[in-house]
């Protein structure tokens, strides 16, 4: 944690994983019921100006654009060709499931699983110029070290895309891909060139992985809540909540972007978590003033 | 594997692991690679005369029937009620549905659980007459040991409701409830007194775990194919055939019924596996001849 500041919200974490991991003590939570949960975009790396999957999504339509002249005047690709910025910020979701079915459907997984890596491998955030996968909070890789060091399972729990997180997590978090719970398309199981592989759909699986959709599909995969959770926006409200409903001692993060200088000061989309977080004293982490260092590598 | 006898199933079992787990090997597996997927019903424990937690539901009903004066003459609770087997055995899934939204939904999760293990602790398996949880099959649970041992991390993949399997997969097999991949209903967070919990909906969440779901599930949860795959009927074909997309070595395992004295002999619904399995040469566990034990209590 040589990331962190001295200050109350590093103190909360050590207190806590003190308190749980003391044999004998009250607090003492055995390590198989040691679950931490984690938003992934603006919680474990950076979320502006754009998730970095709409990103990916955007410049697959790019891509495609030459093949489909129509889109040059059809929304919403007309949007994206042209960096409509405030169309692309109003995108209502039959929109933006039309972006999600040429992008990230109609191709098999495998197809879709070679496109993410070689676009994480050459795409670069548009603010920072860097490889998105450098914009990890330094951080917060610690805690997750931390975490895992005192026998905590770390969990992400995203609204992106299950299958395009999961090419990543292991090599950027630490974090293997049967611990990554989101958002998904439906998928067929089918054969292909003497092999098996899956076909996917442009229809989005229900719940998505967001707001209260986040601890019905933590509920399915782990079987009760977890000790920790981890978020920033209102989208991660409902799993934070989650997190109290444990037998066991909880303890709930908010991370909270208000570091002008490093990184963007933002508020909007996390006014509610906010509220909840002062009315029920939960950890909020500023990240100008806890964070020493705010990236993983050099921005 | 104490409970295995000596033959060609057992061996090619054994051969496979000293295989992946042997550093330097050509077909090492890495640590992190070792996933194994079981079926439950039938693989792991007795699926006869029913399904467990069919039988749980049949319970359910009969308990709830006094205040549904009108299932006396509607099926197909008549059925149930009246203990109409031909009948119950060519359910149809609307039909089925009607018994799950009265026995596994419309009640909050927490309340469900509750009642599973409370199921669990008093009911009896009605050929064998001892609880559904000592009808584990004792080479089985063997098996899991001796994987988890060569660090395989171990996962039920069941067409059963995963929130009925998690309550038990831990007692019984060793296997935390994270690691439980099942059929689900659909389900809603919501705040109940003071606190937080779920509403079950009777509607079943799609793909059903069975089948060619079975892979679907598989990728979506773990985010790559098992190296080991283990059922016993044509529900779990898919599955072992997406264990064959495997990039590393991968061991197929079908468990056959062929036991008339200690279990039950039969072969309908496996008709598909089997003959693929013959096929394909996958190992073919004979549960007469390859199991020196049957179940994990005595029945």
């Amino acid at each position: 944690m040589n990331s962190w500041n001295a200050g109350s919200a590093k103190k909360s974490i050590l207190d806590y994983v003190e308190k749980v991991t003391q044999p004998g003590s009250s607090s003492f939570i055995n390590p198989e019921d040691r679950i931490a949960v984690f938003d992934n975009d603006g919680t474990l790396w950076e979320e502006k100006p754009f998730y970095a999957q709409v990103a990916f999504a955007f410049e697959k339509v790019k891509e495609l654009a030459p093949q489909h002249p129509e889109w040059k005047a059809t929304q919403p690709f007309k949007a994206v060709l042209e960096n409509d910025f405030p169309f692309l910020a109003q995108l209502q979701l039959p929109d933006a499931v039309k972006i999600l079915a040429v992008t990230h459907a109609g191709m098999t997984n495998s197809e879709f699983q070679r496109q993410v890596d070689e676009w994480l491998k050459t795409a670069r955030n548009q603010k920072f110029g860097v490889h998105h996968t450098d914009l990890a909070y330094k951080p917060m890789l610690e805690l997750l070290q931390y975490l895992r060091a005192n026998e905590f399972k770390t969990y992400i729990v995203t609204g992106g895309g299950v299958e395009f997180v999961q090419q990543f997590s292991r090599e950027v978090y630490g974090i293997p891909p049967e611990q990554v719970i989101g958002s998904a398309v439906v998928m067929n199981f089918i054969e292909k060139d003497g092999g098996y592989d899956f076909m996917r759909l442009p229809n989005i699986v229900q719940p998505i992985d967001d707001g209260a959709g986040k601890p019905v599909n933590i509920q399915r995969a782990l079987g009760r809540p977890p000790v920790i959770a981890v978020g920033n926006s209102d989208g991660d409200l409902q799993m934070l909540q989650f997190s109290e409903a444990s037998p066991h001692p909880s303890l709930q993060i908010l991370i909270h972007h208000d570091d002008a200088t490093r990184e963007v000061v933002y508020d909007k989309g996390a006014e509610k978590i906010l509220m909840e977080a002062r009315n029920k004293h939960w950890t909020i982490v500023s990240m100008k003033d806890d964070f020493q260092e705010i990236f993983s590598k050099a921005a």
